[in-house]
């Protein structure tokens, strides 16, 4: 690739991101849109725009009124994970501008009056020379300009070290915070029960349950709530769901039509067999009317058989204070601790049930089936990844394909070409993995969403790092580092600090491309405008159809991470040998973090709260991107032959180091709940009631009375200790 | 080594064994010295002899009686621990029985009568072709007749799993027995802190720890004691010690003078300068008394500054329930957990009152240190080791000494030499080795001595797995296995499949000589009681002075498990290759039992108790020696060009699975006190003072009054809370 149509595509991007934000600005300004941009304000209830009134704002307001929102808006506006996130960008953020302020003042001088004559040491496939005057490929071997580079290593890992540090302890305070918070939440009143053993003969798993931790927790025990199988109340529930929405489109129709003039209105109607397509015509009002009538009671007396009769070896058990329950979560129950396994409560909200059910042994045999799987997934991936990145240079096409000659010689072909089909096929790729990825962590018996999708964060990351990096870095040189490795298979030490330099534009387009089209596209909601748009104009006709329509969805920063992190992965090992990265690196998070305060402020609504138990994972992988870097940047010097090499060796050893220290020092307060958070007073005194029921699955829920007197009938048996508050 | 000069090691072992037996019956019938043979039950208030009168006894009635003791009877009188211990021999045991019902009958004749002549494979260095005859090594490669050693490496796995799940289960019921017995035991009333932050100006440690626990368990913390630097209150109480013993001998002296004949009695004297030689001479009793008295408020007052202004950042916490103390040690309780670290209290007698205070980041480091240190000498004793091993056979020594040749064919010199110079090197040099692996765990900042010889434990072990099996196995044939390292490098794979079978003689005569002689002087306890009798003749004068004299000692099980270790680890290696080394492990532990079981319930009495806490390590060592087993065939099978090797793999796989599920299942168990167990209800309402009072080391007792109102007093900030029980 040369130097132009680099620029083209940088310049391109740059374009495409400008027009979308001038789209931005333009769109959200119209009332009509407010519910696209605006919907994290909509449904807490605040006004769509903020202080001045809609006429005066200025296009590019929301910039400022991202910049100028506290951590305290973001928690309010989306919880402690989100910014927790924005903690990571920040820091992200700042190890690349601390790097980049010694790095590029001190390096390139260094590169550049560099005046010697190298012949095949690159930083870019093809002929991309004017970055390569700039990185470390224009030093040659056993120079002492090396120790410029050497010194840079240690400031970049050193920034990194103090930044995670600081961001660590402050996380940690965060969620100690929000722990301690005197609001009541019910997950801090409960803990999750598995693993249950063989009930006796007479008994019900309720009994059993009650009178075990009765026992144990004879004071601060306030009752348990065993997990059922509603496969089948849950499918009738659905069915009455599906008939309730259309029997209130058929009414919002109906009224509609009315007011546009026919006096007795349009009913509409359907077919009742298969897809409304065959079978007899009915009116729908009446005949969702009789089928919700029909179900009703269905529903009723399922849900009294599923708590009675599909009682499973799982529970919830409540405490009537947090520190009893984040005591008993963190203690060994039973004297064979693969029984009664006790862990913290995830929120309601995001339980997974089927999956609170599955016995221990079986966990572990899912983990490491679904371990094998990710593996072989990662293994085999590498063959089209490794194929694409065979073709990223026009030459080895050309060589493979030659009737394509003719096009690609047309200049305006090949610049395109070259700039982007390698990186949106890659793009693309990557696109398709997170929900098969997520698929798998949930079916290894993960009992939360928001762990299941730490695990599958967690895949992902290794997936990027393994396939996109390590990947195109070995295979887009493949042709050249082969016949090496043939000769000299010790080379296999040096391979990352021979490929990475030869790939050095590659990832700097990659992440380039990345941010501005991207982040643009995230910032205009184009795509969910269009849908809006549409769905309002010819599918919607209730109100609750509408709210569908344009909920703003979760915020999914958990799907966003492994992305961040290949990009982090990429700049920090290039952040020495070709330092021109590292800008790119600050646009990237500078960026981001801006678009997505303002996504996170007016956006997106998060669908759960873990109060920051991401962040150890991006952690530990923030510091495994930094050692890949002292890797291949050991590998690296070993090439030029640099004597001072070994210095290096500590530095690897202490960040190894310093992983475990912070392992030790902070990471069990997110694994568990500490007792000096767990023991601050809650605001009222907790309505154990609205506490118990906020557990209820909605399918079990009373239908009839919201007071759930019917539902406390059919949880007769559920015995309930004088509760002692 | 022949096999004369095996036989000869042999039978001579025997004969000393029985030769002691003979001693042992006879010396343990005299009256004066049941001290020795009985003090576990004369401590204990028991007659020493049980039953029958002493003069009926049979010499070999005391193995009547250790066979039909039970496990409770071993439990009563000797604890938890002892009990773990013969669960291990006898699990051994019952896995080399088990394995030798099935491989002897099989392999032997399989390998007998295998009619090929081999040149080179044998099993022993020299001439010692009768074994061979019995071994894999008489099996030519890639015959058909590998499949019934191919069965029995994996029956031995089978019966080494089943024996090992069932006795696991077996240690993990009688440590929870032992936990949830309704006895008062202090330590299961408190738990450890340490790491405590550091204190606010004008606030003592104790007013920080009380209001501390008192926010988080507000019903259940009883009070608290706050670790002291003792060090010149021991130093004074040792002194006062010195001169009470001093004292009481002195007036032993006198009043047996005085019945002796002498009206006035005989008033030792002693000098008062260096080590008693020099200074003015003074009356022992007048000048003990004096300085006694001069000590006492020296004492006290040094009490008093030390309870009040030596507070140290550790302490001790006491809950008014097992269930609080177990349950408040599980959890986490600073939001930084490397402040606050709860741990579970050991007992007081085996606290490490030192190590107590060193703050978290100097034990981590504390613990590289020594690791470091451990793997030095792992390394360097090597050398030595291999050194002597080079020295084994007789043909090296000949070469290497030439003008030792007319001594070595003296035919009695050479048998001795040949059967014991090696061996008897080995055992002496191992026998140096415990001390300095428990003072280096001891520098690790183990709170525990229990935990502190868990740890040393471990480490021998790897010392001895590594430089005696792995040691001599690959330094006995270094001569003849170093050319083919160096012409194939990929046999480094192999080497001990190689080295191994090369060894057997060798460690059949190291198994028998261990027991032979091992046991018959553990049984016979020749050296204590050849020290008492001096003792008692020469030195002791006071009644404290004798019983401090026959005062048994601890059980020391903890060093007598990395030699078993071993013995399992060598016994199992061989158990196919050679099968006939089995009797001598069966033998080795049979007899280990019967004469240990003897000294635990007569002559030992344990220094602590760990509720079996070391069965987890011995359980996963065990299984390390069965993969080293596993690998080892493997090696050995690839040797002999097996093609059906691979069904090896499977087995290996399955043992690390096996380890992985155990310690699932049952370590968690070990670790910490679960609460279904700590809830069990205690006898009698605990009485909280006496439960206090135990864990005050000695130097800070009260010398005054029994009951301790004097400690009470230099107590006075130890604020108490109103004990709710």
């Amino acid at each position: 690739m040369d130097f132009n149509s680099f620029l083209t595509s940088l310049t391109t991007s740059f374009v495409i991101f400008v027009v979308l934000m001038l789209a931005f600005a333009w769109l959200s300004r119209r009332p009509s849109n407010y519910v696209i941009y605006y919907p994290n304000r909509i449904l807490k209830g605040l006004e769509p725009l903020e202080g001045s009134g809609s006429k005066l704002r200025n296009p590019f307001s929301w910039i400022r009124e991202a910049l100028s929102s506290t951590e305290a808006d973001v928690i309010s506006m989306s919880g402690v994970d989100t910014a927790v996130y924005f903690v990571f960008l920040s820091s992200a953020l700042g190890i690349l501008v601390l790097s980049g302020l010694v790095l590029l003042p001190v390096l390139l001088p260094v590169a550049a009056t560099n005046h010697v004559k190298l012949t095949n040491d690159t930083t870019s496939n093809g002929t991309f020379s004017n970055l390569d005057k700039l990185s470390m490929g224009n030093i040659e071997a056993k120079s002492p300009r090396l120790w410029a580079y050497l010194i840079g290593t240690y400031w970049v890992s050193m920034v990194t070290f103090y930044i995670l540090w600081k961001a660590y302890k402050h996380v940690s305070e965060l969620r100690g915070k929000a722990l301690m918070s005197p609001e009541v939440k019910p997950e801090q009143f409960s803990v999750l029960v598995r693993d249950i053993p063989q009930v006796h003969e007479g008994r019900s798993r309720k009994e059993q349950v009650d009178s075990y931790f009765r026992t144990i927790h004879s004071e601060t025990f306030y009752r348990s709530m065993v997990v059922t199988d509603n496969k089948k109340a849950n499918k009738i529930w659905e069915e009455l769901e599906g008939y309730r929405k259309k029997l209130a489109r058929a009414e919002a129709v109906f009224a509609a039509s009315k007011t546009t003039g026919k006096p007795e209105g349009t009913r509409s109607t359907n077919r009742t067999g298969f897809l409304g397509l065959i079978g007899k015509k009915v009116d729908t009002m009446d005949y969702c009317n009789e089928k919700i009538n029909e179900l009703l009671p269905k529903l009723e007396s399922e849900q009294k058989t599923t708590v009675r009769e599909k009682q499973q070896a799982a529970a919830i058990v409540f405490f009537n204070s947090r520190l009893a329950a984040a005591s008993a979560a963190q203690a060994v129950h039973s004297q064979m601790p693969d029984s009664w396994t006790v862990t913290e409560a995830p929120e309601p909200r995001q339980i997974i049930w089927s999956n609170l059910t599955i016995k221990f042994y079986e966990r572990k045999i899912r983990q490491s089936i679904v371990y094998v799987i990710v593996a072989l997934t990662i293994f085999f991936y590498m063959i089209p990844i490794g194929f694409i990145s065979a073709f990223t240079t026009l030459e080895n096409l050309q060589k493979l394909l030659p009737f394509l000659k003719p096009i690609i010689k047309l200049n305006v072909v090949k610049t395109v070409l070259e700039a982007y089909l390698p990186q949106i096929a890659l793009i693309v790729f990557l696109a398709l993995l997170p929900k098969f990825l997520m698929m798998l962590s949930k079916a290894e018996g993960i009992p939360s969403v928001a762990h299941a999708e730490r695990a599958s964060s967690g895949k992902y990351f290794y997936f990027s790092v393994l396939n996109v990096f390590i990947g195109v870095t070995v295979g887009g040189t493949l042709f050249s580092t082969f016949k090496n490795i043939e000769k000299h298979p010790n080379t296999i030490i040096t391979v990352l600090g021979t490929g990475l330099p030869a790939n050095a534009t590659f990832f700097v387009t990659f992440v380039a491309l990345q941010f501005f089209v991207g982040y643009g596209l995230e910032l205009s909601r184009l795509v969910p405008l269009i849908i809006y748009h549409l769905k309002r104009r010819y599918l919607c006709k209730s109100e609750d159809e509408m709210k569908e329509a344009w909920a703003p969805g979760d915020f999914g920063y958990a799907t966003m991470v492994p992305n961040d992190m290949l990009i982090i992965t990429i700049v920090l090992c290039y952040s020495v040998i070709a330092p021109i990265i590292i800008p790119f690196g600050v646009i990237y998070f500078g960026l981001g973090w801006l678009v997505l305060r303002n996504q996170a402020l007016k956006v997106y609504v998060p669908s759960y709260e873990s109060y920051g138990r991401m962040w150890p994972h991006m952690h530990s992988r923030i510091l495994a991107a930094l050692i890949i870097y002292q890797i291949t940047m050991f590998g690296y010097f070993v090439l030029k032959e640099f004597s001072y090499t070994v210095i290096l060796i500590p530095l690897i050893v202490f960040s190894f180091l310093f992983t475990y220290v912070c392992s030790q020092k902070f990471y069990q307060s997110f694994s568990a709940t500490p007792l000096e958070v767990a023991c601050h007073e809650v605001k009222e005194i907790p309505n154990m009631e609205s506490i118990f029921r906020a557990f209820i699955p909605p399918s079990l829920r009373s239908e009839k009375f919201e007071d759930g007197d019917q539902f406390e009938d059919a949880l007769a048996q559920f015995s309930r200790t004088t509760s002692s508050i």
